[in-house]
């Protein structure tokens, strides 16, 4: 049940409310509300900066932004003492807000498989209280640095065609806007978000210019970038402190202020801090790191066609690829190459190329990256090609069929849904007609499937999907496997989450009430295991794994003997 | 000066010869000869037999061939017995023969910047006496196993358009075609090199059949793949023998007559064996693991152009995404990506696909592989665009310059100049008539250029090359590099061999007898020494990395101060 949080209110005034994930809901801050807020921080900074505390503002407290938050907040000096007073500042958004009284009671407004992220939060909240949470930008003027976790996206308008896409620059631009009106003239800004190269130089620092310029100030803003490398799961905390961190300043004291600030905050002498000359360069290579990850994992899709199709275990080739320590990267796609990340950052640079650096020939020199990301997008509609044919071995249709889609997550063992490849097998599917029933064991609800502005395929308009989903398809993911696949006539294992790993052929029957198709799109059945499924009168496919028509016969010339 | 090896002529008979690289001629053997020669080598193996080793005979002593005969034959029990005898066979042609006779001596027919090489070959033969080599193919009727290591090429018809190429089948099929002549039936045979998915079984397999069959063998021909991962430079041989290996048979028995074979004669204890369901699958492994290289290499070509016109220098990118281990195989690619593998093997899965496997889809399925071979294959042309500005910027015409290259080979310390990216920028740079002059202190005789029937650029006949040929491009590489740069209007830092890493600014200026132009296409020049260099009034241009403008400008503005 959702508990309210209360406020006194004026006779006749429209009250808004922000529901947390858990169902609570707070009333969206009035007007006349703001002045109070700011003096709560003021005081709190005031006090923080006379006990030797820097003041540190954290632009957006989502994914990235909570945690640095916490990160810096638990700074210590090597006596112990709190070196750093944390303000995380979000919009008060029906969408957000609910983020800011969480933080304030010491709770994670994100949710994460890495104990520490609670641990923590409550830690600098509670006891150190070295960190609170504001819907107040003007907290910004108390800020001795400001670290801007705003989000960066890019949006698709086409399924499988990247290029005509656009970064979302506005909101960006908007908060680039607030702090250079309102931050104090040596405050350092610090851009965290992953953005399309070029935007640090050539867009935020003139916004602030001109800010500091109507202000009357002639010294130049300090602004600095450097990017997270955040990764969901186990590790959340780690990725963000304990890891290499690249940074650069738009000029020589943005780049001191930025190079000494991390190496106070972050764990660099375990992992080397990289400094460089221009934000361009640090932009730069968090696009092509990412950019090259999403190149090696798209370049196997063709193999895995090939695989397919050619009686080869593409599973098998990987695995004795990956004996190079060269090699040891190579990693099997799946249905799909999802995450925030992967999806977006080579758009970015892509969009950067063109639109920010102005260069009219980006077809012509990028011959990678886009198609890259096109193929990762799409690739997750193979599946459901894959599921139809195996129902059809069996004598069935996919029109109609009940079917169960295992995980729903981007990637084993998280519950991070965003962008999944599972997101494409589902959308295709229902738009084949098939009843799908979703289950992860990381995953309570998956929001992705309640936004209505998906770029669909070019000839669809996923009108189908979004009919169905009134009735058919069930935003609620369930955690009972034997419930779940109860009456299913088809399974697709599409995340190798732990608990598919070691399932039974025998219990799968079992539960789902007879034989069944049984689609594997991450090299999670063992031959022993297809070989009992189809011993068991189903049918089995799986992405990149031709053998299995090899195992199919031996089973066969068996039975017939 | 040219040895002679001479041997009684018949009055009137036609002699050929065939001369090794170091000038010493080979006369070819005569009919007449063969027949005593296969009396030499069967005393020799029915020896070996009697002292309870195994006869194999190794089909092609090349580039790998060689190597793989004396890894064989250094093949000891655990007492230190040598338990194999050797024979290298090799069609005695004007090309290849005197690799025989040089064998024979205990001299290995290829260079190697490896002292293992000569070493063991000079012991097998010498001392063990466990190496034999012969141009008589009838030595396969004494072989219990066959290693075939001819070569399949993959020959491209035009510049950046792989997929008109074609696999060169001709050759393996002639070997297996023999073999299928002479072995005794329950021989091993194993092809080792490199091919097209599919071969072994639906080429080779089919060969040996047919030939059984019209011998009145009513077994199965025992058939294998395993492909070798040969790497050139100081660790040539650990490469084919302390390395991981990848084995299939056609069938059970072939299968496990391979996997016991490779246990014997490498390292399989430290580097574990991986053995595949079919050998379609140990195909398939080589061609992706080589195509997952090309590629990674090939993603960083747009980028590389990305950085050159955004300020970013490519070079620190790499560096600083190197950090995460997770990307620690990202390589900047030079000019091109050469040696002998990375530029076909791409081509012959490509061409496996529709010819082999008959599949006509091909060019929508294979949407990165063969681009990426084509990104590759040209790109060293741009090499030549940067070698024209920077002359341009001087004053100065590309046509009629000077220009020295530095690095024929196509990889940093080694000889190998086998499809070297240098070959590309020596091409287009002669068509632009350029006189170009070759320096690199591990290549004498740089053999590609005197090649007739290289692909050229479409528009291209690279007819202005092969007539400069005559004259102005020298095949024969300096090693002298204060000679070589004498009155040079351009050097160009093609390879990072190591002699080329710590070069000084004054020098290079000095020896070349005023400023000069100066291309860096693989990160060799430090910030500082580019600095140098423009302070010296030298142009710098270099792949990948635009921020040389940057440090151009700097030392113009401290200059005019």
């Amino acid at each position: 049940m959702a508990k309210k949080t209360a406020a006194p209110k004026t006779p006749g005034e429209m009250v808004q409310y922000s529901v947390s994930p858990a169902g609570e809901e707070f009333e969206i801050p009035r007007p006349q509300q703001y002045a109070a807020e700011l003096r709560r921080v003021a005081r709190r900074a005031k006090k923080a900066r006379e006990e030797g505390k820097e003041v540190v503002v954290v632009m957006g407290v989502g994914f990235v932004g909570a945690v640095m938050a916490a990160i810096v907040a638990d700074t210590e000096d090597k006596d112990g003492k709190p070196t750093k007073f944390v303000i995380g500042c979000q919009r008060p958004s029906t969408r957000s807000y609910w983020k800011i009284p969480l933080l304030n009671r010491g709770e994670s407004p994100v949710r994460a498989e890495d104990p520490e992220v609670d641990a923590m939060i409550e830690r600098c909240v509670v006891k150190k209280k070295s960190l609170v949470a504001t819907y107040n930008s003007d907290c910004l003027k108390l800020a001795d640095c400001v670290v801007v976790d705003v989000q960066c996206d890019y949006t698709k308008h086409e399924l499988g065609n990247m290029v005509t896409g656009e970064a979302e620059m506005a909101a960006l631009e908007a908060t680039m806007r607030t702090i250079g009106e309102k931050i104090p003239k040596k405050c350092l800004t610090l851009i965290e978000t992953t953005v399309a190269p070029g935007t640090t130089e050539f867009v935020a620092w003139p916004i602030l210019k001109k800010a500091f310029a109507e202000r009357g100030i002639k010294a130049a803003p300090l602004l600095a970038h450097s990017f997270e490398r955040v990764m969901p799961g186990r590790e959340y905390v780690a990725s963000i402190r304990d890891f290499w961190r690249v940074c650069a300043g738009c000029n020589a004291e943005a780049r001191r202020r930025v190079e000494r600030f991390l190496r106070q905050v972050l764990n660099t002498v375990d992992y080397p801090l990289t400094v460089m000359d221009r934000p361009i360069e640090s932009e730069t290579t968090k696009i092509v790191e990412n950019s090259y990850r999403a190149t090696i994992l798209a370049f196997l899709n063709e193999w895995s066609l090939f695989a397919e199709r050619n009686g080869v275990d593409l599973i098998k080739v990987i695995k004795a690829i990956k004996m190079r320590p060269t090699h040891s990267n190579i990693i099997f796609p799946g249905p799909g190459i999802g995450g925030y990340c992967l999806p977006k950052d080579g758009g970015l640079g892509y969009w950067a190329y063109r639109h920010i650096l102005g260069f009219e020939d980006g077809d012509s020199v990028f011959k990678i990256t886009p198609g890259v990301i096109d193929i990762n997008d799409t690739r997750g509609l193979h599946v459901a090609e894959l599921t139809r044919d195996a129902l059809r071995n069996m004598g069935r249709y996919i029109a109609g069929a009940e079917v169960l889609l295992c995980g729903a997550s981007y990637r084993q063992d998280v519950g991070d849904t965003r962008y999944s490849g599972s997101e494409m097998v589902l959308r295709k599917l229902t738009e084949m007609g098939t009843d799908v029933r979703v289950h992860d064991p990381y995953v309570e609800h998956w929001y992705e499937l309640e936004k209505q502005d998906v770029y669909p395929a070019p000839g669809h308009s996923w009108a189908r999907f979004f009919h169905n989903q009134e009735g058919l398809v069930d935003t609620r993911v369930g955690s009972d496997l034997k419930a779940a696949i109860k009456g299913a006539e088809a399974v697709i294992f599409a995340v190798p989450h732990e608990p598919y790993l070691n399932l039974q052929p025998k219990d799968i029957v079992k539960w789902a009430g007879g034989p069944l198709a049984v689609i594997d799109c991450f090299g999670i059945l063992s031959d022993d295991a297809i070989r009992r499924y189809f011993e068991l009168g189903c049918e089995v496919k799986a992405l990149g794994r031709g053998h299995i028509q090899r195992i199919k016969d031996e089973v066969r010339k068996k039975a017939s003997k």
